[in-house]
């Protein structure tokens, strides 16, 4: 038995704010992300495996806010947030605000197993990268038109979030990507991997990076990765209270992932969502906005892929 | 009625570890930031207010990792963390390796205030720094002849944290600062300030700045702010644990700063200690290393200060 979810950003996604040729290639985009990781754990691999696999795919397409499709930041520049959870042995590794690294939720996994630390950041995150030979890209690699033309039309404003549909920003999305996974070992993992907020300032860190926050990992209880208004995330600690409500109070994972997005954070006014398995096979992908782009295959093998609220 | 608690790092503090004429000048240091915050207090001020006022006096102290007396990075500079949090609303700000900053403490709340972020770090923070008019310092105001040594000693070996006495190393303590308090209108903050540890590279982030991890407040349950070997504390969530322990099973703030210092941490060979007070008026400092620079004044108006763990 094995299961896996991955998300690609919850918001305003609605088929107004979806242009129709749009909507195919990220179904395609999340299904590729899924038949990689199935495909991994199917043959005995690793939920760590198998969820680094997942976000490298979503990092890779130009759809996604992560990796090659990240956002500009207020200077014009890509800073990119990773992170990783293995829920076997509470292991983890995170990178914040680095530049020109290709794959982040790899370089987050060389964090985790090489560092002997769990978060990197900046400048100095970027040296240990470079010892570790990740794999780096050029600035032009992560140019995307449609980020440029978004960037463009706020760089000249304090506009860093996508909190309001404005006529700036018509698109209300918290790009984020991530995934949950449960192996063949009964072990469970997580990884979130983002670009953080268009127009974002300095040296603004979201709940992508967190543990506990933005990913958490625990054979005990449930792998989460989470998307959303990532201030308000870091605040609620997110993950790791999903993680302590079937702890401490035998709540199931769906109950806790519920309570966590549909009351608490919703009370805080927190938008998002997050994707959530547990070591019994149970997945769950729970949302408080129009839509998140998300997908699973679950315990039986049924295929599931998704962007709108209704689907 | 109100409460404070502060700690100056845990670790092996023993009668062995310190010279017997600097014993009189921690605990000097210490009452100092007590009185300073229970002045505060007493005069109907805010937790949040106590708090900062702490850990500014601990800041300002040469004798504490944090602010002024913060070790040397491996690059021979000082990288600067800090967090405060506000039970009564859940507000929260962090900065992570920023430079320069006097009283991290005070940039750590206005980031709070101020950003409509919670963590901002690296060269990005010093930018936000400057537009706040945060107070600034050369790097000639952290030098300290005891940092430069300890750094001069290490700074050609990738050694970098204090979890094991070596004869290049055999003070070993976790530098942070914290304070937690209690205010007379029934509310709770935390605060928690470091230098990192020594010899730290890669813009290595520890749980002191991490909302969650090495920080936490929430009028509901309890405000904690922790020290010890960071790393650990991240991947245990360690101040929130303590609070979902209180919300979710019912334990005391004892019980459950008990279960997670002197259980969870210690399973995972996580040195170190927390304090924390609840919004009933308790009290409690707890660690598992041989001792915890540490003081409070409780509800009654007692005072203690302690460095050793037999005192």
């Amino acid at each position: 038995m094995y299961t896996i979810a991955i998300h690609g950003g919850a918001g305003a996604v609605t088929k107004q704010t979806i242009l129709e040729e749009e909507d195919p290639k990220f179904r395609a985009g999340l299904k590729a992300a899924l038949h990689k990781a199935s495909g991994i754990l199917k043959n005995n691999g690793t939920a760590v495996d198998a969820v680094e696999a997942a976000v490298k795919c979503l990092e890779d397409n130009p759809l996604f806010n992560a990796g090659k499709g990240a956002v500009y930041t207020k200077k014009g520049i890509h800073e990119l947030d990773a992170s990783i959870m293995d829920g076997s042995n509470l292991q983890a590794g995170a990178v914040a605000g680095v530049r020109n690294v290709k794959n982040p939720i790899s370089f987050a996994r060389a964090v985790m197993e090489k560092s002997g630390h769990v978060l990197l950041s900046g400048k100095g995150a970027n040296d240990f990268a470079l010892k570790m030979k990740v794999e780096m890209e050029s600035d032009d690699y992560f140019y995307t038109k449609q980020r440029y033309d978004q960037w463009l039309k706020v760089r000249h404003t304090d506009f860093y979030h996508l909190d309001h549909i404005t006529e700036e920003m018509p698109e209300r999305k918290f790009g984020t990507v991530g995934a949950v996974a449960l192996d063949k070992h009964g072990n469970v993992a997580a990884a979130t991997s983002t670009g953080g907020m268009i127009n974002k300032q300095f040296g603004r860190i979201g709940d992508s990076p967190i543990i506990g926050a933005g990913v958490y990992a625990n054979n005990k209880t449930c792998a989460i990765s989470c998307t959303g208004h990532g201030e308000l995330f870091m605040r609620a600690v997110a993950a790791y209270d999903v993680s302590c409500l079937m702890e401490y109070k035998n709540l199931s994972l769906h109950d806790a992932m519920q309570k966590v997005v549909n009351e608490k954070l919703k009370a805080m006014h927190a938008e998002g969502g997050m994707i959530g398995v547990d070591a019994k096979g149970n997945v769950s992908l729970v949302f408080n906005a129009q839509g998140m782009h998300r997908g699973s295959i679950d315990a039986k093998g049924v295929e599931y892929v998704a962007l709108y609220g209704d689907e």
